[in-house]
């Protein structure tokens, strides 16, 4: 009997919940390792633990340091057909070097030089653009130029054709946010290349993309238009409502309504428009506020997250890691870490003091399938 | 055996698809009267039409004559605990002298005095006010001060504390919709009586509702809020975001982009953005802008609307009969029963020269149902 | 000014919440009347009362009776195209001689004699038939066969062509359920003629439907089968199942389990397999057992019921009224109206003693719609 | 600049598709390492595949060995706290040598023996048992005991507290199907220990469990049992419902109806019965009865299954792989591979000569989420 082919590898060992160390035992594990088996009883504690025990690592990227590398990388690295995108991705420490910022979410940061486009092509993984500063590049969704400027959230939902194309004579940096590591990872994705170049009609760049006419008009919705594709019909969420938005939980707060997640901590959540659902049938996105001086409870929750500090500046604590944080930066929650935020007073550049947090994470996956817990820590 | 209290009467009648009338149908009907029995023979073609046959008429209410009378009213009748409001509602010609515009819709003109209050209680029933025309009047919604003027929409879902208070000098009307008669012949209703005055707080008049700083911002949900209750959490569907939206669709169609229900007819439909479906669970409510010059499609349509010209002026059909309609005339259209308009070049008074329709429906119930049914005639 | 063809007709009184009579108040009111309009004020009470105030009334009517007539009918009333169906209805004392049972709900004894067929049609009403005793006819819907035999309940959907054929040399008696008066209230319907013989094939008459093969067996669905239409695509709940699961209740219940309703009280709902919906869009059917000596609690409830015995005798007790009730009565409960039975021991001619009711509601309207209450009285 | 202790490496390389190795590219690399980043170019054709591209393998497992080795480990592990189970999982020979059948899914044999008890716990992860020889082990979920025995299935969903227990004098085998790979992946696991020892009330053995009087007749529910906890609340879908549902289908194909996936392939899907969707809710199971010389299509779906012979023999291809299947053996289909089977005339031992195949996959995770393809090869 020979397992040297077997990629199973079974050792047996002394403790307090593994059967004596025999030599019976042992011929049991050659068996099965010969026959592709593994026992519950040697997996359990790494497989089922009491609670989520996240492979994935808190940690901080530096929007400095990613936006001088993707400047280097613009000089350097064409975009075309085949790499398709200028995007450079975060790799959480512990995830083997793998471009994965948590265990389901893709975080990049992409780069387009003046007049550069990036080719069409589309695919199943659910997608987003949200822009940290600048402005100057078109999104082209299904033949719909969608504008970019610094506070906009562009959702996308999987199998979208879509190219970006910069009309300025300035390069421009966003992030993408993806669930290509959870389609990875359960082996769902499809692809497709699309045309190489887009039309001179989609490098029209309108103020508003033909979306945002028929869906951004609050509780409106065209009559004539049906929704049977998954995720927002709506393209762009602007920035300036997200920020009334804000400012008005914050007003309702003084003036002694509910409205804050807690004193002094606004949030609002991108949605669907066509059923209120979250923007991509995998992530949700939210935008959160943290007045001056305000300390956020630390709360946790099944799946991971990724933020990027919009504005403002502070310090943020992800499980045992803590860190001062200022605009553009990047962090990322693993699962069932629990997470805070302080907004420093007197610290900032922004106008309102506050700490301005842009977040998205897998959510909408654990609700969809009724494994969604959160636990506020005291 | 007598039968003169039974509420029952049976005539035999000879007729194709009755039985031969004689003794023995006699008797036997004479044995139905005494036991309240009725056979389906005699009633089929009452109650299972081949196609729906309204007991409504299509009718038409001039605003004019609506106003001046509601103007009396404000002299004569007061406002008040029992009465409750000051409304007086459409009657359908052919309902029997019923306040009801059509088999399961209620809608009435309202009208207020300077300085003068409605009474606070809720209902079951679901309603809305709509303004065709005027300002001053805050619909305080549990405890929330909503103000109305000129083309705001204000769906208020059932057994909502509600109470109205007219904040200025001028005498104010508006339209009121409710699924009165619905619920009056499934007998679905609860009604209870609220504080008798409102309290100094509520009559502060923001501009805008705390309903709106919560909901009103496109495509954003408060991440903090939950939303039980049926009907949307959005109180008031201002005209300047409604304009907008019709605006935009006809933009995007002379730009050659779909978005319009068929050439030169805009049309949004309030909706909860809560989850994206109808403002109440039994109406429906929307605007259509018909653009100068353009005569829409006939469509029927299971269940029946009630129509408001909000602006322009036009001509209406509803099955036989046709009308010209001018700003605040209201007409109905019966279940089935065909339904187009026509905008009248150089006949309007409104800048767009177009005709601009509120509509109201209740569509939701026969959706929910799975009984909703069109056509569009040819 | 004159008001002869106004349906309209107002009168002004002298009330606690009514406007002072005077000249003025007159001539509003005949300006109303003119203009077909009625106010709030004077119509309230009746429209929006404090809980609902059914127009229906508690009813019982005698399965002897019913029978009697029935098989009058039989034998001197054809079935044929027209009248469709030798079907008699109950007719409610109090909604004035129309055959609706209650303001929604349509019941009635359906009779056909040995030989007989009842032509296919299909509607938009939904429908049921239950059987209290005898055998020997089969509903053929949409081609497919079905059984109908003591206890057995067949649902079927709205917009499904159906006939009914009798196989034996005996008449046959069973009872109907529609929604025939909500979607007259609501003008929903929709009716056409289908073939008028069915064919050979058709008359075969198998032990189990088509529907039941691929439908009745436990939590197991076809995969291959697509669900669309509404309604449950199981035609026929036997006997056998619906006594066995009540059983199984009352065994629980003796074994120390949670399950029956309340003790001695044992029930199930007919449930579409496909979603565990109700078997209809617009009505909820259920049977009741209630053990030998076992006083259920009153419960009102938003909406009404038909209810009728199946086996066993006792007493119930809708709103005011009291009656001792036997195999085969029909009785009616008004919207709002408290509803409990109690079944008489040792007076009973089943074999267990208990107290047995088919049940049908219009419940899934009102859960639908948002309006359903419950009220269990102390 | 060092990079020593990053997880990164970045291989710059000459290819089409690829930016050109300089001094220039090798120098971001290392700064890529440095600030744990990797591009997508270099990446995208292993995440982002034209279709999915499984890690999985195609393979087949022998019961003979399977139950050889589990009674082995029935000889020498003892079952208790801590290991929990003596479970034996399937590891596929491309994922590692880790305790995954398919990227997602968990399938283990279990083994326990005479008199012997499995302690209780309960988990997130979703958990089924199908047996397909053997009796006497009873499952108690809530405290409800559950019988098992030949062609059983028993769902049993995240969160429920389970135990096992042999009260026969005669070991017992049957397998185990979990979503443990796919909770692992997205960190989504919480676990807690439950009581030492299950009750004595709890070791009686009834024939059916107290959730089948419940929820185990056709198309009925209790009218007084609430669900809100996720999956089935049906414990065990006994295999004579399952086998009489795979007759029906194909008594019904022989007279000419539809109901079959395909000529001579009867398949059944195990539902909930209270809401008629998945058993659980990350997993599916089926039955799948292919009649003697039925060649079934090929067909590839997004996600992965597992599949266990229950009886008869035949042939099956998965992908580039194709076995020769007798009772008992195992195997697994990566996502996107074509999956077809051939049952085999006159080499079967089973009374139809069908091969009858118990089915459990992934589907759910990927309709939730929108993420479902079926392709039928032609």
């Amino acid at each position: 009997m020979t397992t040297t082919h077997s990629p199973v590898r079974l050792q047996a060992v002394s403790a307090p919940d593994q059967p004596d160390v025999t030599p019976a035992l042992e011929r049991l594990y050659r068996g099965f390792e010969q026959e592709l088996l593994v026992p519950l009883w040697t997996e359990i504690g790494d497989l089922m633990p009491v609670h989520p025990r996240p492979r994935a690592t808190a940690h901080l990227w530096r929007w400095e340091s990613l936006l001088r590398l993707a400047a280097q990388a613009g000089e350097i690295v064409p975009v075309g057909r085949g790499g398709e995108r200028r995007a450079i991705a975060l790799a959480n420490p512990t995830l083997g070097g793998r471009p994965f910022a948590t265990a389901t979410l893709w975080a990049a940061i992409q780069y387009l030089m003046p007049d550069e486009d990036a080719p069409e092509h589309r695919h199943t993984q659910n997608a987003f653009r949200f822009v940290v500063e600048g402005s100057g590049v078109w999104t082209v969704v299904g033949g719909d130029p969608v504008p970019m400027n610094r506070g906009d959230f562009l959702p996308q939902a999987g199998w979208n054709w879509h190219a970006h194309h910069n009309a300025t004579s300035e390069p421009m940096a966003w992030i993408d946010g993806l669930d290509i590591p959870f389609q990875y990872l359960t082996e769902a994705q499809f692809f497709e290349f699309g045309r190489d170049e887009i039309s001179v009609k989609e490098r029209i760049t309108p103020e508003r993309s033909r979306s945002e006419r028929l869906w951004g008009h609050p509780g409106l919705r065209p009559v004539a238009v049906r929704v049977d594709a998954p995720g927002s019909p709506l393209l762009s969420y602007k920035w300036q409502h997200t920020d009334a938005a804000l400012k008005d939980q914050l007003l309702l707060e003084k003036a002694g309504y509910a409205g804050t997640v807690e004193p002094g901590h606004a949030a609002v959540r991108y949605s669907n428009p066509h059923d209120g659902s979250d923007v991509l049938p995998t992530i949700r996105a939210e935008f959160h506020r943290i007045a001056r001086g305000t300390q956020t409870a630390p709360v946790r929750e099944t799946g991971s997250s990724v933020y990027q500090v919009f504005d403002g500046s502070g310090t943020v604590t992800v499980g045992d890691s803590t860190w001062s944080v200022t605009r553009g930066d990047l962090f990322v929650v693993p699962s069932w870490q629990a997470c805070s935020a302080r907004s420093e007073a007197g610290s900032t550049d922004s106008d309102s003091g506050a700490l301005d947090l842009f977040r998205f994470s897998d959510a909408p996956i654990f609700e969809a399938l009724r494994l969604h817990r959160t636990h506020k820590d005291v």
